[in-house]
């Protein structure tokens, strides 16, 4: 019988990665909760009729990357290939009620069957955050400081620059899709299939084109910036003061343009400049058309930005941020004899009310063969206990770095060993400071 | 066109529920970081084949409940109903070669199209720790044991009672079995049709029967403890010695039986007692044979435990326990000129230099409308900008609990208002202090 293997390009994350990951979380969610955004989780499966309608149903997505399923009564679902639908429509259903603006974060994972590259899984993960029911350009400028703030404080500080860019609102780009669409009217030779298919649907996407011929046709294209009515300039240059004021420094790019019909003015990407890619992988967006879109009676404002999980890892690891383990053993437990294993047992729990990492050997083989896995694991400490040991309530403790070797009293072991490994080792994390019982039905 | 909805029966988490579900996971990270385990997410889809072998072909979860899709390519895949056998399946992928044993943890959410019931949700999160490659009873006892101190650290101490029994290896439940067939052959017609069913597929899940017809027989059936070989009765007994050494207090329960046959020795339940239910919701057990079930040529001994987070949720909520909210906006900014909010929004940014939640209003409405959403998010300060304030460099600070008012120089705010809320619900989480930079290849 063959062994099943994990489902081909989706992955386990454990070790070092899932450290990184953890790191990237736990950044977030602090940035995040300073910051006045609250998380929200949404259901993994979601109706096929909202991903539909919240992107473009031309899209590669839609028609060739979805997980769908079948529920057992008949209904349509698929696995979320993204949240931004989802989110909305969460808000619609929860948050209309509420203080707005809402601002919300969320950190989950994501499924789309795409052709495999580097880092990019068919289940991968993303970290995003919104703010929904408000058009202040204010938002769009600390969205991008905040996001600018996540990026540096997990070490990625001038490794990559902000790109910025408005693609105003749906009824100026129409004016601005005719002049793009006058503009190669008379180039289609120069154009490869791909660019022509996305002229002829999306005309905007065409600014997003990989080819060179197209990039270089591009260079003396209709600008966007050109065709701004008063109000989104004003808006675009309210942000651009905004960030000023917040010491954000971008560049302004006008052919940074996000293929959905829901985004609005602002859209910005994070571009690393490492050489190795240009790529954008963590990037931003005003969407104020999404929940009409959706089947809401009216556009709701709302900017939000996303992480991609893995591709900022990579960067992490790529900038050379090692992480400190505060995970290891200080202090490793051997037993020479059964016996003992059950002297030292509240010692390992004793250990842990004192915030100390401790770990007990398993069954007893010899003291060479425990000696080899206190190292493996790289103990600081470890504390033998034989059958004379025992009787005598004492312990041989070795230091691991220099070596020695003394006779410990079992009941000053502990603080001994707190002692000589210091408090920053530590992890004083104490869940009761978190609550209060206000009540307790059951004892009553 | 109607509003697409959530799909039925899964939901939508946030607020109170989303901070709850933080803190389980919280002080269940902690506390297994503290006791060496490591965390691993396994991809929401694996092979269909895997889940077939790992849990009974017969069992509802197979025939009934599982989210099945086809991929692309064509491989059935099922989004996971629970994770063991995804673990089990990680582990003989990536840690075989490791340091034995492994202690991992995951938290992880599951799908079942089941009976929609109260606080079960057909995507719902567990949260599992296991330890594999050993067998040794301390680990049963110690695995009980970190169970136990989750609970008893997110505020459930006195609500429950631990339940524990021996199903020895399959084996010897052989023999047991033929006891408990030959015990019900002349009395099915005292069974209904579920318990018959059960007796002739799988004889033992008729011990889990809620029938009490079928629990008034069982009173009298033959205990599984008599029929323990010498081994297997050592275990046993080892496993309670080391509980007692614990200080873990325990009932013997001979009817606990779950219904996979992949168990061995030790399971164990934590009952609630608060006479609302008696359903076990948080249950552990050793399951030397799964290994082998799925494939691998041995059996390979472990020992787990899980959590179904959102009963342990309703627990928390249940036993009064009110989680301390440390988001609250100490500082809410209100500017009554645009040229006010470009003042105040580098001391927002500044206040989170110095650890102080702050929030600013946005748009320019009037005060009273500004004021009122100060209240509204239970804002602890309120610093009031208009014309005169921002030319003077001042701000109008109010105290919201007490009421008062008084002119303050805005380089003075910050501090000023973090003397008066005081460093407790200051967050001084540092990122910078979870990381060095070894190298930095993109600054060469």
């Amino acid at each position: 019988m063959e062994l099943p293997q994990k489902v081909r390009w989706m992955q386990d994350i454990y070790w070092e990665y899932q450290r990184y990951f953890t790191f990237l979380k736990k950044v977030s969610r602090h940035e995040f909760r300073k910051n006045w955004f609250t998380r929200i989780s949404t259901p993994i499966l979601e109706k096929v009729e909202l991903i539909k309608r919240s992107i473009w149903e031309e899209t590669d997505i839609v028609s060739k990357e979805m997980y769908n399923l079948i529920d057992k009564k008949g209904r349509e679902l698929v696995m979320k290939p993204e949240s931004t639908a989802g989110i909305m429509r969460a808000y619609l259903e929860n948050f209309l009620d509420e203080t707005q603006p809402v601002y919300l974060y969320y950190i989950e994972p994501h499924f789309r069957y795409e052709r495999p590259q580097k880092w990019r899984y068919r289940q991968f993960n993303q970290i995003w955050a919104e703010i929904i029911w408000e058009t202040d350009p204010v938002l769009d400028a600390k969205m991008i400081f905040l996001w600018k703030s996540i990026l540096d404080w997990i070490g990625l500080k001038w490794t990559y620059k902000v790109r910025i860019n408005s693609l105003w609102i749906p009824k100026e780009r129409e004016k601005y899709i005719e002049a793009i669409k006058d503009f190669f009217s008379n180039k289609s030779q120069h154009l490869d299939e791909n660019d022509l298919a996305r002229l002829e649907k999306n005309p905007l996407r065409i600014l997003d084109s990989k080819n060179p011929d197209t990039q270089e046709l591009l260079k003396c294209a209709p600008k966007m910036t050109d065709f701004l009515k008063k109000e989104s300039k004003e808006f675009y240059e309210n942000v651009k003061t905004y960030l000023e004021i917040l010491w954000v420094e971008y560049e302004e790019d006008p052919n940074l343009v996000r293929w959905l019909d829901y985004y609005s003015h602002t859209v910005w990407e994070f571009a690393d400049f490492s050489g190795r890619s240009q790529d954008a992988f963590w990037w931003g967006w005003r969407y104020d058309e999404l929940a009409k879109n959706i089947g809401y009676k009216t556009p709701i404002p709302a900017v939000g930005f996303a992480f991609w999980a893995e591709r900022l890892i990579e960067a992490v690891m790529d900038a050379g941020v090692k992480l400190k383990n505060k995970d290891e053993i200080q202090l490793y437990f051997i037993q020479l004899w059964d016996e003992a294993k059950k002297l030292i047992l509240p010692l390992n729990i004793e250990a842990r009310n004192k915030w100390l990492n401790s770990l007990l050997s398993l069954g007893t083989p010899s003291l060479k063969i425990q000696m080899k896995k206190a190292n493996k694991i790289n103990a600081r400490f470890v504390a033998i206990v034989g059958i004379m040991e025992a009787r005598n309530w004492v312990c041989q403790l070795k230091d691991m770095q220099s070596g020695t070797q003394e006779e410990i009293k079992l009941e000053k072991l502990l603080d001994h060993v707190i002692n000589k490994v210091g408090t920053d080792c530590l992890d004083f994390y104490d869940p009761s400071k978190d609550f209060i019982i206000v009540e307790n039905k059951i004892s009553e």
